[in-house]
């Protein structure tokens, strides 16, 4: 499986068979990362206008042992997207595949080119009167089949599922170059092995996604936001069991915020307006999206008098208007650019058992403090889907550079305890290049042996997206 | 890859290495399927008690080449669990293994068993006040490993998806004998290939599932069931969209009855109540499962309204009391036993995108009426997901054995409309033995070369149900 650099004769050869301007020298923003981690290198970006031009390079790249490096929008976190050594690889972006080609808005499917930006999917279902309800930071810029093979989470996986679960069917090519027609817009269909499934995750590395069938949602009549303090991670999911009690899937969405994301928020971005007057230590955004004839507002207010009462919450915001709910969510969706500009150590984008998170956070806090007590760490995410960006940062006036030398081990020590708490390492980013050894220390070896041998059944040259995902091969 | 019968001496072996007990003679129940189209055959039957003895027998039987064929309750409806020659294989009845493992009504999560009945599993989630929503006819009798294996579907998927999208986590024993343990609670993880959706709906040809973290829901506070007449398809899918409107995720089910279904019904369990006095030509049957402060029941009071309103319905049953939304299900549910004793020529389970079910219905009707004026047709089933139960019977006073001639053309035209309409000719029942030479003929020719490299893979013998699911081995 040893592969080869694309060269120019290579290249030259693939450029002949292509419509003029598919192949070009790759600009700088191809070969970087939203972090900063890796540096790419590829000998050219392919930029192929249909299914057709991908199946054309991806056969050519199979029969020559050439890799291929699957490009969406770039915004992966770990590493997924640029490949820094070995054989000068192609990159394939989908930039140029950003068709709707269909809705049906009275199905709930649309169908949308892997190139298509997930903001402009989300405004494509609005316009039927539909809700795509995948919702990211990225958003903007993230591209869609890149959401499908990294498998994005985001804000309402509590209530619409991760990115597999918003997929009804797929085109894609195979690392051998063909084509599969699988554009389903089924709702059931049980005819033989999930290959949907095998390729959304596989973060290229089994095929490259072209275009995907994908299930929408009503848009809720009735949406509300509100931001309540909370005593303790314990007492949010005591909330959230209160909140689906009420209004039982209505929950869409349902975030933790520690005190110190607050604080970040306050330090780097101070125009942005924070609900409380002091920071409280935790507290929860909550999104309900509610049906004709209830009120979310009203659904919300009950919601605080009962965690007031049963002594969950001390004070809270319910928004009561559309600019309100924009701003209870902008702070939210800020902490992400709040904790680039501290400058995180470590960040680790992990789940437990949802059960286990009042134990776990603690746990973690206090294992970062044994380690080196100036540490903070900002936990945040989605609570309840188990999900916690748990991130770990230098202490007021110092730089991550000052702790370097460390980062290895803070990630070790949080890694270590996700696995003692039954967790995953990596809940919704994906493994990338950057996770790979922790899968290969933290995964289960019967896995991970299957992962291989489906690698090389599908992917006998190992030509798509070589070194990520699955460790060794 | 040619397989070797399980012979005296393999089997004495093996029995040398296991509990007294394990290795059994099979009795003629496990040799039979429910439609009576297959009879089995089998050197012994393994009653493994847990997931150990399980890899003991699996990598005997991989080391010699010798063919295991999974068993859960024995209802698939496409001979997955029989195999009626070829070298004589091992029967793997995971009946021993049948404990609730595990509760977390906190997580919504409970751990079974694969031999669990699924009945049991859904009242083991009653007992700690939770839902297990995957609900069919064969639930008494089915285990929890088969409705995964097989990727099950029934009335509720409608709301909360098939068994797939009911499954957390799998432990799992792979083709060469090695143990999968994923049995994880997790909401997100995205740490490498999607083992679990593989071996879902992979029909036992991939390894056998050992045990399950499956998803709980809430009990909905206010349930409701209506049965309303209903003008055509057309206006049963208006009707759907009308509920959804109005109540959003609360339609847990939404049924669509033929006439010749309530005429089957009347002539075979004349005792079962019928809801109107002379048979509509069709009709829908509606669940609701609402939330606290809702009121199911006024809910559908004002859908008939609606619905009346709009031209759809011109007469309703509204259960009152949990007897009458009983008796309304009952119905429904017997459709199948009467089925039976009518006695089908050929029976399709089949699904098409939803908007197309108005054309594809009488498009169906035509093309059998063609072939042949007398035949009957039942068509009936889980409208909302475009999956429906599409059977030819002989004409009043005929029987199946007049027609056993015709039973090859009628599968061949009802199955190549549905390729037709970009359809599925197995939705919720697998593809088994019955419908392998279907995938092959309909499948596509990319997918089917993957599903074979992914087989040779990781079942290098090919022991695990061997003849099951993928053509062209």
């Amino acid at each position: 499986m040893s592969l080869k650099p694309a060269d120019p004769a290579f290249l030259d050869a693939l450029s002949a068979r292509l419509p003029a301007d598919t192949l070009r020298t790759p600009e700088t923003r191809y070969l970087e990362e939203p972090r900063g981690r890796y540096k790419g290198q590829a000998a050219a970006v392919a930029l192929p206008r249909n299914v057709d031009e991908v199946a054309e390079i991806i056969r050519a790249a199979h029969a020559a042992h050439i890799g291929v490096i699957p490009y969406g929008g770039g915004t992966g976190l770990v590493g997924g997207q640029v490949m820094p050594d070995g054989p000068a690889p192609i990159l394939m972006s989908t930039e140029r595949m950003r068709q709707i080609r269909a809705s049906y808005p009275a199905e709930n499917v649309i169908i949308a080119e892997a190139g298509a930006v997930l903001a402009d999917v989300q405004a494509a279902a609005t316009e039927v009167g539909r809700l795509f309800p995948l919702s990211l930071a990225a958003e903007g810029t993230a591209r869609i089949g890149g959401n499908l093979a990294t498998n994005a989470g985001g804000v309402n996986v509590l209530r619409y599922g991760n990115a597999r679960d918003l997929c009804l069917g797929l085109e894609a090519v195979l690392p051998t170059g063909e084509i599969w027609h699988g554009l389903s817009r089924l709702r059931k269909d049980n005819t033989g092995y999930d290959l949907r499934n095998l390729l959304i995750g596989a973060e290229g590395t089994l095929g490259i996604i072209t275009a995907a069938a994908l299930k929408l949602s009503p848009i809720p009549a009735s949406p509300g936001t509100a931001i309540f303090t909370i005593r303790d991670p314990a007492a949010a999911i005591e909330l959230l069991s209160l909140a689906r009690d009420a209004v039982g899937e209505g929950v869409s969405a349902f975030e933790l915020i520690h005190r110190q994301g607050l604080e970040f928020l306050a330090e780097t971005l101070p125009d942005l307006r924070q609900p409380f007057e002091t920071h409280p230590e935790w507290c929860v955004l909550i999104e309900l999206g509610l049906g004709k004839g209830q009120d979310a507002e009203e659904a919300l207010a009950d919601l605080f008098g009962a965690a007031m009462e049963a002594g969950l919450s001390d004070d809270g915001v319910i928004a009561q208007s559309e600019a309100q709910r924009l701003s209870l969510w902008s702070l939210r969706e800020h902490i992400p650019e709040a904790n680039r500009r501290i400058g995180s150590i470590s960040s680790h984008d992990i789940s437990v058992p949802i059960s286990r998170i009042p134990e776990f956070i603690p746990a973690g806090w206090a294992a970062i403090a044994d380690l080196e007590p100036s540490l903070r760490i900002n936990c945040f995410g989605h609570l309840g889907d188990g999900n916690l960006h748990y991130n770990v940062f230098p202490g007021a006036g110092e730089t991550r550079a000052d702790f370097e030398h460390l980062r290895g081990e803070v990630k070790r020590i949080i890694h270590d305890l996700v696995f003692e708490f039954g967790g995953s390492v990596s809940a919704e980013h994906g493994i990338g290049r950057l996770k790979v050894s922790d899968l290969d220390r933290y995964g289960d070896p019967t896995k991970l042996a299957a992962m291989r041998a489906i690698k090389n059944a599908l992917d006998p040259h190992g030509i798509m997206n070589p070194g990520a995902v699955v460790p060794g091969l």
